[in-house]
């Protein structure tokens, strides 16, 4: 089939067979076929769909388009977590070395923050001296000898996956089930993972408003891993406000050494333990979740999840100083707070408002290549449902000079809700999506 | 608006401000707007269509992208016709001298065969010596002198439309709806005329297989031409055999010139009659077709069409001796014919296959720019519902050493379908849609 006859198949709605979308996709990444041509395809793909079979077959091409990383020379699971995206998530910061120190080796390839979310890169870099474009080679002989390496995406790990999302990012294409994941999969897989923890986030703050996408995506993800015999198992997690109290890069991993310390906000302990969990279980290490906990809570108590996260920061050429100190960290020069201005509860949160109030600030982007302040972001001082009091603070701004304050002031004042009834109790985990369509 | 969010505006089915239309279309002329965005907004108005108000905008963006003739100094209306291709579809010829030769001025602009269908350029260029690409100002000093020219697109007229069809070429975007309407009416207005007549066909050799597409794209441009202050009516009529007996160019012209002097088969005289009357009234030589076809009948028995197109045919360079003596054109060597293989009635003809048939003998184009052979064709000898003898010549072949006869044989054998029982009785003409959705 001519790249004309796949795109007028699949746009009058039949099946692509494997060869058709192998020929196509590597047809585009030899340069034979024309972006405008992939442009037409992707948006066909859009309003199509495409079936299991062809998703296979799409995303298999995508992760072989580059390397294929092989650890099956370091003993143990390899197990990685992937989040969707969402506001003041630092879970990956504290699970990873919390997992590692349990015996899963976690080999964490992260992104950085775009919009209203934030990227685990940008967090682990406002610790000072942090690094995070390691050789394959570095980071193959840390996961060997702690058990742990987090760092950014590589340009010999599905490059095609990178020019597909590029051009999807200018069409209005990003918005595909399909496309979104066999995106997320073909990066995961090619890092040479075992299994896969996928943190699929539901709510105002989140790609996926409602949870019957949330869960057409986790399964479809869960799927894709089946076939390609690799264990992956995703849970929906709620985000209609944001994940524990900081937002922006430094005071997220303050936040996030709390956790690895015993304290830290409830919901994002509780987030860590239930993807620690599922990942003991993924790597054979524990038979279930219920036995993965005591687990978790051991290598927190004990200081080895704490240890662990300091040996990697000490490896990656950052300063490990901060673990036990965190004031070490970058520190905003000025402090504003919002406050309430009524009584009430606090009904709801438009997380994603939150998130491009903190991104006004100074801690994420508007464009690939906006600079970042890692010292700058929110503390959240109000969780949905609680009672709240005329001129009680809601929020608190930390800014530096060239902080947009006005208008991340504005953007905040119109997200918090308060109203004279309570909403009803929205629980943080949802649902787990395990293979076969097997939910816990 | 940005031409991302123009894209994703119309992906999710709102409707275009004309200004978000005129900035993409206008963009992508001056390169700003590049060809991969473009495939994808394409893509969306496959799958979303247009609103009628705008598909206005994107015709009048696409008709002002070049020169807008002004034939208004010219006396008399000007009235063009054009027809959405078919078998054998050589109308224009006889038509435009016809009504040229009854006071109506025929500004034709047409196109060169590709695929199945052949191109009324082709089939004038088969006369000796007839040239096609005249100046703008030759094409309009002809117009007032006789009355009558017709010349190929040129490149300073619609230039946006030239692109946007070479892409929807390539991206398999050309089966739309509204971009097939906009395409055709954004040429046709640009050129000045007052008033068109279209020929929408419908059948196995039409690019519309059945009524109710046709009648749609038959509503859809005569809405555009209200809207635009010019008079546009619609004929939709039958492809289901192919138009008269000859398919091929200079086959074609010697059918054409029979239809002028009187003569001629009972189809093309007919179809060269409704249309050429539904001329007459939009140019306002008569009030109504009843009254026109008398008119048109007395210009060919007085010899008036025949002269106004052998004065048209010296006016272009041609030799205009073939009108007298159309052995004069090129004849091919051989001729083979094709027998029936049964008895019975001619149940159906796949139209399309007889097209290509012809194409494989060299009459047409498999791509833009294949040669063409002007002598080579076929001579269709059954009508549908025709009783058939075992044995009996359907169809002869006309072919030059040049031309695969063993592949045309293949498909006639297979295109013609002789059985036991006539076809229903298929009328030529099945509508006629006149604005307002008004049918005679």
């Amino acid at each position: 089939m001519r790249a004309y006859d796949i795109i007028k198949h699949k746009r009058d709605g039949k099946a692509l067979a494997p060869e058709s979308i192998r020929a196509f996709l590597n047809g585009y990444l030899a340069g034979e076929v024309p972006d405008y041509q992939m442009a037409a395809l992707l948006m066909a793909v859009f309003f199509r769909g495409l079936t299991p079979d062809e998703l296979n077959a799409w995303t298999d091409c995508m992760l072989r388009s580059g390397t294929v990383l092989d650890l099956s020379d370091i003993p143990g699971a390899k197990i990685d977590k992937h989040s969707t995206g969402g506001v003041g998530d630092k879970i990956s910061l504290p699970l990873a070395a919390l997992v590692a120190s349990c015996g899963v080796k976690v080999p964490m390839i992260s992104g950085r923050g775009l919009g209203h979310t934030g990227g685990t890169l940008d967090k682990l870099e406002s610790i000072p001296g942090f690094e995070t474009d390691l050789s394959i080679d570095r980071f193959r002989k840390q996961l060997a000898d702690i058990g742990v390496s987090m760092i950014g995406q590589t340009s010999s790990l599905a490059p095609l996956d990178r020019r597909l999302y590029a051009l999807r990012d200018v069409i209005a294409a990003v918005e595909s089930l399909p496309l979104i994941a066999s995106s997320i999969m073909s990066k995961k897989l090619a890092a040479g993972i075992d299994g896969l923890v996928l943190d699929v986030k539901v709510g105002s703050g989140a790609f996926m408003k409602n949870v019957d996408e949330a869960r057409a995506l986790a399964e479809t993800m869960v799927a894709i891993g089946a076939r390609m015999n690799k264990r992956v198992v995703a849970v929906l997690t709620d985000m209609n406000q944001p994940l524990g109290r900081a937002v922006g890069n430094s005071l997220e991993v303050e936040e996030s050494l709390a956790v690895l310390n015993g304290e830290g906000p409830d919901d994002v302990v509780e987030l860590t333990m239930v993807l620690g969990a599922q990942m003991l279980v993924l790597g054979g290490i524990a038979a279930s979740t219920a036995e993965a906990r005591p687990l978790l809570r051991e290598a927190i108590e004990r200081g080895r999840a704490c240890a662990t996260f300091e040996t990697m920061v000490l490896a990656q050429g950052g300063d490990p100083a901060v673990v036990r100190d965190p004031r070490r960290l970058p520190r905003a020069a000025q402090r504003d707070e919002i406050t309430a201005a009524r009584a009430g509860y606090l009904q709801s949160i438009d997380t994603e408002q939150v998130g491009i109030a903190a991104m006004q600030l100074g801690a994420g982007r508007t464009r690939v290549d906006s600079p970042i302040d890692p010292a700058v972001g929110l503390t959240v001082q109000a969780r949905l449902g609680e009672q709240i009091e005329k001129g009680q603070t809601l929020v608190v701004m930390h800014s530096n000079p060239g902080s947009n304050k006005d208008k991340a002031r504005a953007l905040l004042q119109d997200a918090f809700r308060v109203g004279p009834e309570p909403p009803p109790p929205a629980p943080l985990i949802l649902e787990v999506v395990a293979p076969q369509g097997a939910r816990e």
